[in-house]
This record gives structure tokens, C-alpha cells and sequence, in this order.
């Protein structure tokens, strides 16, 4: 009824899950969920992932209910600005929300990311008498997470490495938003997950306390497989005229159905009114004080037996970096600029793994059956297996969006920076866990390799264009494109350090020439946008024109800008890697090195031109490509698209002789 | 051994699958598939669909040998530059290839959409003793394609529309790009296809003839269910060395290997030789002539008896709309001009599509179970289904990629023009399937409701902010926001008559304001921007400022107009529905709607500002919102977002003032 109420307050919101899963909710929530309501960030608590993430009146009910801090006040707020009940749930937003949903099928993989993530902290800090790390990972999920193609991509994995922990409850209700799901949704969802090597409980009557709890014990006892309990509901269940039908899932029930409702379910009590009874009965908050310092005294004893081991289980669950990781970052980026190889920055990403890995336990990560071409298996991985569950790197195969949305999963449960890699085409697959992962401020690292037609070839479907631009309209997402060794050991340091959101890495198949550096341009990478190579006219005179490039155009501009300076055209190269880390510098910064009376400028990079207009502005000229690649040799390429020195020294003297 | 020729040649390219599935293609293409190599376009072939689109070598050595116009030069010039056999098939490159591979699970997917097309285009038009349509759609996949999500989605949907005349080829090598397909990928295969409904054959082994000779009959004769072939194969089968691994998944096998493959195949002719008797054996055009002769034949019979029904299927298979489709366009955009209606942009869709559906019978559509809310089942439709298979309406299920690759897949077919749904934020789940719409030209219609914070309660997950800049910036796509009613059925006039790619329509949940306009006004929407209110200065003079909206904020625009030119700024409004459509305008036409002195410019639009720099110019102003959203009503969010007709003033007046 609370979630009747908050839906009918909102007069907005979906009120047919919460009423149909309050039941299975209940039984979770109050027998089994292993949780601190007094501090949601208990790490070995129990997770539990909605994700239906539609149904967000139940979470916030059931939080409210247990005792975390989300008073009343919030729920009566369901929906409205500032609160913490928004329609769907954001981690971070509200205490208890382990991460955001709504998006249908992400739920579910972040979910086994979660799953995952336990599983391997578990290997890696459990000792003989100590499990330390044990809990089980429990996710909601409707007709329409399990039509999603990434719940295909997620529970094929889980089954594959065999995550027990997983315990998944399908809300078969056998309704969607067009109606009854007989006209498009007919998978025997049993045999399907049978086929993915889940144990797979069926035909659980959803609104049967003693079943469901049955069925829990059954998938807790099961420990080779994830559990999959299928549980017949009735959509808006206790809704005498609108239960079982699909005009009780996105809409409220309206006065008079609210009030048939009360009557039938024999609730006698005020909208939001909580009676003291049941307040009390609910209330998980001693309970779960009890169940944290049960916790914490075995901590303390493994502590004693395992003090190294219990220091970093505190720095990595606490997400702080080693205390030699600021050393072992900046030797690593001088080391980078005194070798001065011309490599690849898929290699060059690679050497920064080399090097920072074996500092970072916590780094874990993978390919989406690309490994040989992401560069991304480096000296210390070690695959993760059934067989091997300590180890750091996940063999995804081709899942590209359940990859990016499991690590989104294994950045939220803790313990761990996850990174992933495909070819920067292929983002496109997984485009909305990126954007999950901004909106929740996920710390994840999107490795994407291939970035342009100099992978040459392999064709247009396999080229991206547009990807950079449509990246940097994300929010919150911070976007590299280095030009050589160097800007790429600066961009895993950044990608690191920076926890506020995810980032996207994007590397070269092919060689890039490496730029010579003095010391304070080293230091400048990091903020996104730099001089890489000043005019050669006097000190104090401002540049006739700007070239700004990225990635593997740098070292054309470069060779353009020298060429430029020796028929006495004044032209600054700016490097940058990162137009979203560039527009977070002061303005004094930025027109430092983008001066705004400097009017000509030309921007090199070998993909969509829109988005550069803001940097070269009316007057300037954005080169790049805003048409689909070619299947070719990536220098034949290069020319065709006209992405040489001779065109930008053309643009260039166009410009200035106006 | 063309196959292998062609990657050496090339240095680059894929050997391994053409070489495991070569027995199966010879099986398919000598003694099943119904084709003309002399007319790759006869609309009743039988649809071949290489999902596992690296194997191209293998379809352009298929295409060769039976005929097609690709001579052996081409093949020699395997991913060069400018040839018909780039490194991934690409449909209109080369004659025979149906659809652009390449990207995984899509070719699949595409099929099923062949598949319901052919099976809806038969309802619609056989007649007792006229099978006019009748052909199987045969697709080859590997384990790639099976990892992906959206063969779930596409082969879930596929067993409950029972399309029982498509018949995929699994490639069951055991073999990805990582190693060893047992690490990552578990899934029992056959059990899984058997819980979505399929007939499956397990265990056929892909190198023995009679076996694949023998799966495909029993295949043909299931009129139920599509089928999947399991062939068990060999990867790079025929190198001695080297089949087996992954090291032939993707580089040439180098010529000591090519050396060893010749001699264990006994093959004793030169690199790209095809000995006389063997190309005969092959050549399929007389056999294909004879086929199409015969159909003809029936079809001339067809159309005595059925003059109408042969002329429709003439000029639906042609792509041509109806002779009075001019007439039925511009009267309802007249009729919108003159209802001068203020309700919201997914509304004016159904408007358009309750005008235009009744004439144009190619219209096939449907949503990602949010009919509802995209408003996209109209008057006229009628759901497609096993019982109804001559339906124009497809209930997708939750399945956005699916749904966009199928559609995709019916718009490659022809005799339609395929339309889908879903909330523009979840464009993300579909992205790379509009992609390879735009890079091969497809005539699809992607509508896209609930298009910015103006959705209001859901806050967030919901609300795309990037989307639009993020297709812009994609070649080859035209991307429309009308503003009101009237732009709405100028977006869809446009959609259906340009066939040159796809387009995305992007409609409004809240109701926006219906704008007047003159004639002539009315004539330049499809013009993609255009004045729509003039500043009240002398006729001659230009404006000091122009304000340039999409959607539902130029209602704001506007208002902000009145107010500024009362206040004596001559302020211009730009309604830009489209700036794709427009970047097409002649530099005279879009100098004359944003004159180059008028310098002076806000953009007001409800999302990223990125890529309005391009309009605004460097003394211009973008506004729009660069965070994510937030969970509120609507009318609340505009404000907090600053969105509102005094910030326009404001800005406006601060430009001007300088």
C-alpha cells in the first residue's frame, strides 16, 4: 500500500510490479537479506539489484521499511525534484540503491557483475576459516529484462563461470507494456536458462510466502550455478478491477481503485500511515547492527592472523590506491617519454598495464573476444575461471554490452577497478551501460582500440566516425584520444585516478609517431588539451594559427605546423587528448592556450567534424571526416579522405591569407 | 583455395571461416539456393545472409563462381580501395550481397526480418495456385553471432512469429578470436534455440555433403518453425598446419602455409585460377535465367488474373509510392497547417501515420512494447501474427536492437518500408543497427518519443540528453524534431519519400505549441530550418540577433522573440527541425536564414550544446543542458534547467549588449 500511495501522491509511476513482488519481497527482505540499514556501505553485505528498476516504489518501501534513511517524507516526495525517491533508482542518490535501473536487462548483468566481483574478492582474501568475503547477490527482473538481448549476453556468462551466489527472481507475470506477452515473449525461460547451466526452480507461486522461501534455501544450498526462481505473479496484485492487466503497470490505480483496493486487502490505515506494529516488525536496522559487528569481530580476528592481507581488503573495498601508486604512476609517463618509442597506443596502453598492473590488485578486466587486438592481456593477468576465480581477467567473449554493464556491476559491489575493451566501432553495442555508468558515477574504464580508418581493411563497418563526437555529448564521461606513448601512460594515470565517473580510453591500431616533450608540457597532458609545439616567430607574438589535433593526426599537424613556420606562418600545435578534461580548466588556462584573438585555427582529427566548431570557432576549419570510411590500406586511406600534411597546409594558408 | 588466394593477396583478411563452412556453401549454393546471378535483383530470389561477415572472401568467391557480375580482377583487388570485395560485405557495393555483415549478430537478425517479410509479403499477395512469393531466407553464423544479445532478441521473436522459411547455418568451430570458445562460451545451443521455438538439427557434420544435403531438406520441410543447422566444422579446415586454431580466424596463413594447403588439397592450379570444368560446374546463370524465366511466367499468369494485385506487388518490389502519394502528403500537411492543433509531436505522428497509412499498404511498423506511448499503432493497423502473418503491425517485445536490425532486414527485402519504435533514450540499445542502416542506405523509419527532459517523472535513465548531437554527427542519417503538428507531417513526408537512408524521427510526450505560418513558410520546412518569425524591423533590415530552436523549445523562442522585439532587439526565430536536411540547403539558402553578419545567436535546445557551436558561431550562445536530467514534472525541470523564455531573453540581450 506504500507503494500505491507513493504512486497516487506522483500521481506518476508504476504501481503493477511493486503490487505483484511485494510478496517475493517480503520473504527476502525480511528472512533472508544479509544487510545494515545503519550503514548501507557494509561491505560484505548482501546486494540487491532491481531490475525492473520501474518498480523503484517498492525499493524505496522496503528501504524505509527496514530502517535506512529515507524517512517518509521521501517516499510523500516520490518523483519530485531533489528527492530521494526519484522514478527510477540512482545509486548514490538514495541510501540502500545499489545502482541505477531502469534501463530493462542492466539490472540483472550489474548484477552478476556484482556476483562476480564477490566471488573473486572472495578467492582473493578468504583464508581457511575466514570468509570474509560471503554474500549473496539477489536481483528482481520482469518479462522485459529477459527479452533484452543483454540478459542473453549476462546469464550465458554467469553460467559459464559458474556465479552460486546469483540468486535471480523472475516476476513472470505475463504482462507488458503492449499487453499480455502470449504475442511476443514465448521462450520457455526455464529451458533457455537451463541451456546457460543455471539451476532453474520453477512454477513458484509468487504470492506463497512458505514457497518462496523454499525456493531461496533451494538456490542458497545449490552452489556450482546461479538460480533462476521463476515465480508466477499477478501484475497489481490485491487491485480487485486492474490486477492482471496491463493498464496497472505504468499508470497510478486512480482514487476510486485505491480505495477498492484498501477495502480488499483489509487495510485500514491512512495513505503513508505505517502502523507501529508493523513498523516494528520490519525495522532490520538492530538486526543488522548485530549481523555488521558479528562481522567485524571476525574481521578483527582475521586481522590478527592476516594483517597484510586485512589492510589491503580495507584499501581496496575502501577504493583508496596504494600508497606507491603516485610514484609508480609518474615514473611510468617519464619512463614513457625517455624511451621515446613510436608504437601503436593500443601497445603503448598495453606497456601502461605492464606497468601499473602489478601495483593494482584491484585492476581487473578483459576483452570482448578482441584480447590480441585491445592489447589488454598484460604480463599479470591471470583468466578468471571456475578453476581460478582469484584471477584479474575475464575472458567476455563477443558480449560487448554485457561486458561493459558487468564491470559497471563490479565498480559498484567494490574491491575493484574494472576495465573492458572492444573495438571503438562496438561501443556502439554497449552505448547505454556507458551512459549508466556516467549517470551513476561508475569508476570503469572503457578501453577502445581501432579508433579511425587507419585500422584500414577491415572496411566501414568496422571504422568508426561519429564515435568520438557522440561520446563527448555524454555527461560525466571523460574521453581520451592520445597521440603517442606518452599522452596514452597520462591517460591510464587519469583513467585511474579520477573516480568521479567512467572513462573511455581510445587507442590506435596502427604506429603513432612519438612527440618530443620538455618537462612542463609532460605535466600539461593531464589537463586535456595543450602546446605541444609553439611557433617559431618571437617569444612574445601571439601565433598567425592553431592547428589542434588528437590521437594519430597530432604528428601530421606537426609536421604541417613546421613546414608552415618555415614559409613564415606562425602556427602553434595544441595536442588534445581530451576536449571533455580541456573544458574543465579555467577559462585563463584554456585561452592561454587557445588565445582568442587567435581566429585561425584548424582541427585535424579523422572523424566527425561536428563538435570542433566550438574550439576553431567562425573563422577556423574543422578537418576530419563526415562520411563513412573505405575498406583499403589505412595510408591509402589517409590520403583518400584527404587527411594530409599537404591539405592542412592548404587549409591553413587559406585561412591566413584572408 | 579462392578464398585463401584472395587473403594473401589482400595480406589482411579472414581464411578461417571461409575455409570451415566451404563444403556447407558448396551444399547451399550448387543444389538449394533459387537465384539469377544474371539479375541479383529478382524479387522472389531465395536471401543469402553471411552474419559471420569476415568470411567474405568466401561470399565474393561464391558470388564469382555462380556468376555474378564480380569478375576475378575484383577479386584480386580483395580490400583495396574503390573495388566491389571490401573487407566486410556491403550491400549495394556488390552485386548478390543482401545486407552489410560485419558487426555481429546483425546479419542474423537481418535475416529474420527477410523472413517476415517474405512471409507477410506472400499473405498479402498469393492467391490459390500463385505462389508469387516463396523463397527461403538461409543464413550463415558463427559462435560470435550466438554470443551477442541480439540474437536473442532477433531469434526469440523469430520462433514466436513461427517464420518457418528461415534456415540458419550454425558454424560450430569451437573457435573465437581469444582461443577456445569453452573459457567463455557454454551455452548449450541446441537446447537454447529449442526453448524460443525452433526446429533444430544437431550434429551435423559441416564437411560431409549428404549430412548438410540431408539437414536441409528436413529444414525446408518444417512449415512451423525456423530451423538452425548445427554443423560441426573445422576453422582454416584444409591447412594442414594450422586448421583448428584461432590463428587462422584472422590473418592470411602466409605463403609456406598456402604451399601446404595446396598439396593437401591436391589442388594443382595457380592463385586465383579456376580450372575451365570446375567454373562451369559453378556457373549458375543459365540455371538462374531458367528459374526467373519460370517465375515470370506465373507472375504474367498471376497478373491476368489478379491485374491489380500483379501491379501493387510491380510497384511495391520497385519501390515506388503510390501515384497518389503526393496528393495524400501534401493535403494532410495542409490539413495539420489548418487544424492548427497544439498537442504533443508523438500525437501529430499518429496523426501522420492514421493520413498516410490507409495509402501506403509498404508501411510495416510496430515498437518495442511502448505502442502506448510512441503512439505507434494507428488506425489501420493490425497486428502481424502466425494467424495474421499478413498484419502491418509487429509487436517487437522489449527488443530495440532486434527490432531495428529486423527492420533493417524487411526494408533489404523490398516490397516495404519498415517503421519501429521506442523512447529516444533507448536508441542507445539499437545504435549500431541505425548505423549500418545509414552506411547501407536502408529505408527505415526509426521514431523516437519522449524526447528530452520534457518526459518529466522518469527521471534520468529516461531522459536523453546526448542523443541528438550523437546522430548528427552519424553519416548519412537524417534526423528530424519538428516543433508542432505541422513539422510533424512534414518529418514523415520526408521519411517516406527519401529513400537514401534512414531517418529518425523524434517526437515530444508533452504537448507543444502549434506555430502559424504563411505558404511559403509551410514549402521550406522540408528545407530542414527556416525563419519562422521574422523580427518586426523594417523588411530590409537584418536582424541583431537569431534565435534557432528545435522541437519544443521554439515555442520558448518564439516568445522570447515577441518580447525582444518589443523591447526594440529585432530578433529572428529559426525553427531547424532538421540541421541534417539543412547542412544539405544550398549556401545561398542557408546564408539567407542565418545571414553570416548577423553574428548574434542563441540556440536553445533541451540537450547537448555540443555541435551548435557549428550554427551559433564564436559570438553566439548555445543553451541546452549539458548534465544529466533530473526526476520531476516537466514544467518544473525546464525551469531548474534553465530552460525558460526569460533565460533566452537574458542571454540574448547580453550578446547583443556587447
Amino acid at each position: 500500500m506504500l507503494c500505491v500511495d507513493m504512486v497516487e501522491a506522483a500521481n506518476s509511476g508504476h504501481p503493477g510490479a511493486p503490487m505483484g513482488m511485494a510478496d517475493i519481497a517480503t520473504v527476502l527482505w525480511r528472512d533472508f537479506l544479509k544487510h545494515n540499514p545503519r550503514n548501507p556501505l557494509w561491505s560484505n553485505r548482501d546486494r540487491f539489484v532491481l531490475s525492473n528498476g520501474h518498480a523503484s516504489s517498492m525499493l524505496y518501501a522496503l528501504l524505509h521499511l527496514t530502517g535506512y534513511d529515507l524517512p517518509l517524507d521521501e517516499l510523500r516526495r516520490f518523483r519530485q525534484l531533489g528527492s530521494k525517491t526519484p522514478g527510477h533508482p540512482e545509486v548514490g542518490v538514495t541510501p540502500g540503491v545499489e545502482t541505477t535501473t531502469g534501463p530493462l536487462g542492466q539490472g540483472l548483468t550489474n548484477a552478476v557483475g556484482m556476483a562476480l566481483a564477490e566471488k573473486t574478492l572472495a578467492a582473493q582474501f578468504n583464508r581457511p576459516d575466514f570468509d570474509i568475503v560471503n554474500h549473496y547477490t539477489y536481483t528482481f527482473l520482469g518479462d522485459g529484462c529477459l527479452m533484452e538481448g543483454i540478459s542473453h549476453e549476462a546469464c550465458s556468462l554467469a553460467g559459464t563461470l559458474k556465479l552460486s551466489k546469483l540468486i535471480a527472481f523472475y516476476d513472470d507475470n505475463g504482462i507488458s507494456i503492449d499487453g499480455d506477452v502470449d504475442g511476443w515473449f514465448t521462450d520457455d525461460t526455464p529451458q533457455r536458462f537451463l541451456s546457460y547451466g543455471w539451476h532453474v526452480i520453477e512454477n513458484v507461486d509468487g504470492h506463497d510466502p512458505l514457497a518462496i522461501q523454499e525456493a531461496i534455501l533451494d538456490a542458497q544450498s545449490t552452489t556450482d550455478k546461479p538460480t533462476l526462481i521463476c515465480c508466477k505473479t499477478v501484475i497489481g496484485q490485491g487491485s480487485p478491477k486492474k490486477a492482471g492487466s496491463h493498464d496497472v503497470h505504468g499508470a497510478p490505480l486512480g482514487s476510486e481503485e485505491v480505495t477498492r483496493t484498501r477495502k480488499a486487502l483489509h487495510w485500514i490505515y491512512e495513505p503513508f500511515e505505517v502502523p507501529t506494529k508493523i513498523g516494528t516488525y520490519w525495522n532490520g536496522s538492530e538486526q543488522g547492527e548485530m549481523r555488521e559487528t558479528l562481522w567485524n569481530s571476525q574481521f578483527f580476528a582475521y586481522a590478527k592472523q592476516y594483517p597484510e592481507l586485512a589492510a589491503e581488503y580495507t584499501r581496496r573495498v575502501e577504493n583508496q590506491l596504494p600508497s606507491n601508486w603516485s610514484a609508480t604512476a609518474e615514473r611510468h609517463v617519464r619512463t614513457a617519454a625517455l624511451q621515446a618509442q613510436s608504437i601503436a597506443s593500443r601497445q603503448a596502453s598495453q606497456a601502461a598495464l605492464n606497468a601499473f598492473g602489478p601495483q593494482l590488485p584491484e585492476l581487473i578486466g578483459g576483452s570482448a573476444d578482441l584480447s590480441p587486438s585491445n592489447n589488454t592481456f598484460w604480463k599479470g593477468a591471470a583468466d578468471n575461471t571456475p578453476n581460478n576465480p582469484e584471477g584479474n581477467y575475464i575472458r567476455f567473449g563477443v558480449r560487448e554490452f554485457g561486458m561493459s554493464s558487468i564491470a559497471n556491476g563490479i565498480a559498484l559491489h567494490g574491491g575493484f577497478i574494472p576495465y573492458c575493451a572492444t573495438f571503438l566501432v562496438f561501443s556502439d553495442y554497449a552505448r547505454n551501460a556507458l551512459r549508466v555508468a556516467a549517470l551513476s558515477h561508475v569508476h570503469a574504464i572503457f578501453v577502445y582500440t581501432h579508433d579511425s580508418i587507419g585500422l584500414g581493411e577491415d572496411g566501414p563497418t568496422h571504422q568508426p566516425v561519429e564515435h568520438l563526437t557522440s561520446f563527448r555529448a555524454m555527461p560525466n564521461i571523460s574521453v581520451w584520444r592520445p597521440c603517442d606513448s606518452v599522452e596514452t601512460a597520462v591517460a591510464w594515470k587519469k583513467a585511474i585516478e579520477d573516480q568521479s565517473g567512467p572513462h573511455i580510453l581510445v587507442f590506435s591500431r596502427q604506429t603513432l609517431a612519438y612527440q618530443l616533450r620538455r618537462a612542463d608540457q609532460l605535466s600539461l597532458i593531464e589537463r586535456g588539451g595543450y602546446v605541444l609545439r609553439e611557433h617559431d616567430g618571437h617569444r612574445e607574438d601571439q601565433p598567425d594559427l592553431i592547428l589542434i589535433a588528437t590521437g594519430s593526426e597530432v604528428e601530421l599537424a606537426i609536421e604541417a605546423a613546421t613546414k608552415l613556420n618555415r614559409k613564415g606562418i606562425r602556427a602553434r600545435v595544441v595536442s588534445m587528448p581530451s576536449t571533455t578534461e580541456f573544458d574543465k580548466q579555467s577559462k585563463q588556462y584554456r585561452d592561454s592556450v587557445l588565445p582568442p584573438q587567435v581566429t585561425h585555427r584548424v582541427s585535424v582529427e579523422a572523424g566527425s567534424t561536428l563538435g570542433w566548431h566550438k574550439y576553431v570557432g567562425s573563422n577556423g576549419f574543422a578537418m576530419g571526416i563526415d562520411t563513412f570510411g573505405e575498406s583499403a590500406p589505412a595510408s591509402e586511406l589517409y590520403a583518400h579522405f584527404g587527411l594530409t600534411v599537404e591539405n592542412i597546409i592548404e587549409q591553413a594558408e587559406q585561412l591566413t591569407a584572408i
